[in-house]
């Protein structure tokens, strides 16, 4: 065992800390009001290397290992939690063109990702749905050389990105993920609508929906193996779940960097508020629990990096990692007092943000379920 | 013991209820963009006697007990919790004036906070100070007939309130507690300036600051012995703490209502969300909470209503039923999924608003204070 | 609303305090040693009308409310839980009888409950079903004018008790509650076997099987119609279960009371303990959750005292109270360092004896499907 | 970073685990009843090279790295947490005699300990001042060529022990940390009395009192320079810290093994337990917990490895690790309903056990401090 960072992973690491605390930090509110991420400084993060650092050289990528990306990811999180959804997206999206789309569809759009030239969102869900993937209503026919999809679709980033992968039903079946299979859907096609969603948080990150239809894509849009794409396009991508952890871990961190700070400084009642056992132990175990929650995360990428399963981990980090980093940025937001309260410290915006992601990509209880399921199997699992 | 409610705690809980739930309730995020409570509907829940009830006839109160006004202010909170700070800071200032104010100043002004006309506010603490009321860098001076007060205070309703009751610095000590006294500030007075704070939630209640630079009152708006105002004023409103506490309960335990009804219907893996123990669960475990939370409230009001010691039970209040609350109504927001998340439901908003009383009259360290101090005494107390 | 005493409640209350206090805290374990409570103080206990005391006068009861029982259990449990087994079961056991057996058995055996003369038990589940009471495997043939039981059922006292109320099939139906009647079987006949459990607590009260193998018992031991039993006799008992939960608060509070007095002169890092806010405030915790759960408890009572629906405040009262009391005494037991974690204290016992009541009469699962069901009814239930 | 075991690693490891399930487990209650560790399964384990593995190979050790031992560490505690202190107090004292012991000393006992051969114990407390090791009232007085000690230590294995490192003020100062110094002493020396404490669980270690009175030891059973024994003995072994959340880790870790297996075959209510929700949540929750805690200890070991500062990951190993183990546990007993309550099923014992180390080598109050004064500095922190 080895917790040495490898010089690439601290060099990474460095860089992406430097953009995170020069760049991010000081627009962070900004960019809520602006509601999108300015593309300026999307091209500048990729210029830098920083967005799904761990996909191959021959797509633009860094051919870094995922612990690396997750100690970007996290770095970018003490920044912008919103930010770091480039990260957390452009990984997920570019793994799954990479594997499983056309080589030239390939070619075409994750080095654009990985470069920050363009957004590629995934669309897994549909607003009746919730978190249950495996029965989309968006259908997906063929005509001629064109697949025609006609449905709609929940993505982040419905306001900026120039394309979306999609899960679409291609066929009879009803049976949950039979039948199922993706497509690259480009956003500038006839036929799309964006509709975006009044969330309380990452609205600079813009969640919506893409309401296509009859929205026309070339046959070799299509990612995967037809009517298998929900078993073959899912597969291995467990890993996005540890980066989502450390996107939000890396939020808290911050918080409680500034925490310190401010009780240290802070008087009341003719001391430092830091002198206080109740103002200083919650924060020490904040760190305690942070800490902890960092490295499990650090171990899903890395079993991830050596192909080992790590499906169980991935949901422990996903349920659990941005519970904890939204407990511990509101006792940060509370230990502020009425300061803590307002809208120009960032804590109350960095709780709203880290919210969400306790709901995207599946809620707790999907989350326990997959590792009751990893435990137990099917047949004995609630 | 006897847990039945009497005809006219009946009578106005249910006066509130409707309130709350035909009025209230509809126009929730409505007034959070308005950024106040309209004077029309402050002055409709006067008329229907339901702002500080439990003040005297005589005063324009309703006569009745503190367990009355704490139903009303829990079922106004169902409605909007920032409404019920009209019954919050109605009864404390209320109770304020009734007991301490000339007689004169005390019939000028509460039957108008009875009636709704106006509100006053209560500025105990200062921006630099946080929980800390005993140091007031306000001072108010004597010069003839008048005091001229110099300083800034923090208090709801900053934009709103027609007056404010505020400690000042009457003479040299600088202990704390010690040579302060309370006024009674009207706020169209020259030299006064609001300003907002920018508050993450209860925008509908206004929280900012009164600066107050030379700003004349006459002899007869000081309440109290001049001096004494700390001691003897605050003396014997620790109920409020329980108003506070049912307030935020009241939007808990309508979120937790609105959370049954809406997992009952919702659909996900082809049956009600509600037959997942992982989803009925942690409600019935928020019903457990907010039940018991409830009747310490109600028994707090009552020990208040009978004269008995209830410092220790108020400061419970305060800090365990808004933080139950808060993890509450968070609870149901996430049991919504990406519905949850949104602005279009009112989860969001409610998590914002009782966060803001975790706070608010003292944070959760300063209530276990009190509370250790109630059973070890000064000496051995933290 | 009235949260005062009446004079009766008060009355009995403090009684049972003084016994508490003077017979009951210091034999606490010395009863464990012996792994018995003696006749002679149960006898005594009686005697002073602290058994069952809400049963009727004619059956040997004190006519109080249950309110009143409850305070007693409360008070008991405060000097040694295990007694206050005597008050929970005694109350379930009296009521079953007094509301459901034919007038002469009642007449028999409930008078020598109420004086302390003897313990009749009760024997819900069975060895091989937890929590399941609908499915006993435990058979009962009519044979003349006698029945036959033959199974084994599980019951506290099953060393000392001199007869038991038994749920046994009486018919063909394996649906869970049908063909059940309810029998009381003296524990001296012949067939009768008992096998004490080895239990990590509680062993005073000495739970353990009744092994009936052929037992007759006469036609007029049935308690309830014939095949009816199940439904009859379990209905309108649910107010046990706040007994239940007083019992362990009773003990927890008792712990609050020495932990506070320890903290006080224990001096560590030259300063009393009490004066760290990391000991004080977990015991203000304590209080606030105590004083909560103790009103939840009592409310419960109040409401089967007006014959009020409160099978979903019981449940709340089984699954919290006795958690939380076992919270609470383990939080005591840490503050007293070293000391705490030995067996001359009373810590350790009251941790042990505490945590089987959030298994006995009903895991905090089948506590939350309870509540669940009332809210939601059978069909979107769980 | 490399989260992959070495070759060397795993072999401790997995012969730690075949010691820990063949011969370990089976005989855990066993061992609580005999009141100690027999000597021939001490020194067979010894043999096997399971003993402070990370200690230099010429004075005994295996020469491995403190990962290592810490994952043996784990392995016996999940056969027997008592076991585990021969690995966290063999760690902690063979160190403190590696690095400060006179040569000869070192060469006299540490291979002793490595072997199994003997026990030597550590005395850091005294029966008045808990965690407060800093103040001894334990005196070593020169005389000849002997020092002459009096006082009072507690230590684990008080019954078996050959020896025992203590504390004792060898100057003037009542200072904290001053004039103290570091001994050896062979408990067979006249003058010497042991007294067992009643402890509530690790009873197989037997912890208690060593009475000193006026027993003599050789100069060079001085550890350490004459004086400055608190600071240099004390100095960088923090990781043992992360040795004792490594045994009570395993120990839950165990538990929850066991637990999914009997819920997997145990029904209630017509199904498997294991399919409740209910059920199978908590222990996910579970194995989340466990599964980051364990990662938090072992990088704390790496960092000790490494020379590198760990002293606030240690004090973060101490307060989380044993809490969440005991919590764990406890929930494991409670799925296994009135069987988990039963002495005949582990895990009653094994609450009892992890308790004591949530107290033993200093509170969570004392770790949350620790944490606190590496943020803030000794001014700043509580």
């Amino acid at each position: 065992m080895d917790f040495e960072l490898t010089g690439a992973q601290r060099e990474l690491r460095d860089r992406a800390r430097v953009l995170a605390t020069e760049q991010l930090l000081p627009g962070y509110a900004e960019r809520e009001r602006a509601g999108r991420i300015a593309p300026d400084l999307r091209r500048e993060i990729g210029r830098q290397g920083l967005i799904a650092s761990e996909l191959p050289t021959d797509l633009g990528g860094g051919g870094h290992d995922r612990v690396a990306s997750g100690l970007v990811t996290e770095e970018i999180g003490r920044g912008d939690i919103n930010v770091a959804y480039l990260q957390a997206v452009g990984s997920l999206v570019g793994a799954v063109l990479a594997r499983n789309a056309p080589a030239e569809l390939a070619q075409e759009w994750v080095p654009r990702i990985c470069s920050g030239e363009e957004i590629v969102g995934i669309g897994l869900t549909e607003p009746h749905a919730g978190s249950d993937a495996g029965v989309p209503r968006l259908t997906a026919t063929r005509d001629g050389d064109d697949w025609v999809l006609d449905g709609v679709k929940s993505l982040s980033f419905a306001g900026d990105a120039a394309a979306v992968v999609v899960f679409a039903r291609t066929g009879p079946s009803e049976q949950r993920g039979r039948d199922i299979s993706a497509f690259l859907v480009p956003l500038d096609r006839p036929g799309v609508t964006r509709e975006p969603y009044p969330d309380m948080g990452t609205t600079a990150v813009g969640r919506g929906a893409a309401h296509l239809d009859g929205v026309r894509v070339p046959a070799d849009h299509l990612i995967g193996a037809e009517g298998r794409g929900f078993v073959q396009v899912m597969q291995g991508f467990d890993f996005s779940r540890a980066l989502i952890g450390l996107q939000c871990l890396g939020a808290a961190e911050q918080s409680v960097d500034e925490t310190w700070a401010y009780v240290s400084e802070r008087q009341a009642f003719d001391r430092p508020l830091s002198t206080n056992q109740g103002v200083a132990f919650p924060l020490a175990e904040a760190e305690t629990l942070l800490s902890a929650a960092r490295l499990l995360c650090l171990e899903t990428l890395w079993l991830g990096d050596h192909d080992r399963p790590h499906t169980d981990k991935a949901a422990m980090c996903k349920w659990w990692a941005p519970k904890t980093a939204h407990e511990v940025i509101t006792q940060c937001l509370l230990l502020h007092g009425q300061y803590g309260y307002r809208t120009d410290l960032p804590f109350e915006q960095r709780m709203r943000d880290v919210l969400g992601l306790q709901i995207g990509d599946g809620t707790a209880q999907i989350m326990k379920l997959v590792v009751a399921r990893d435990r137990l199997g099917r047949e004995l699992a609630p």
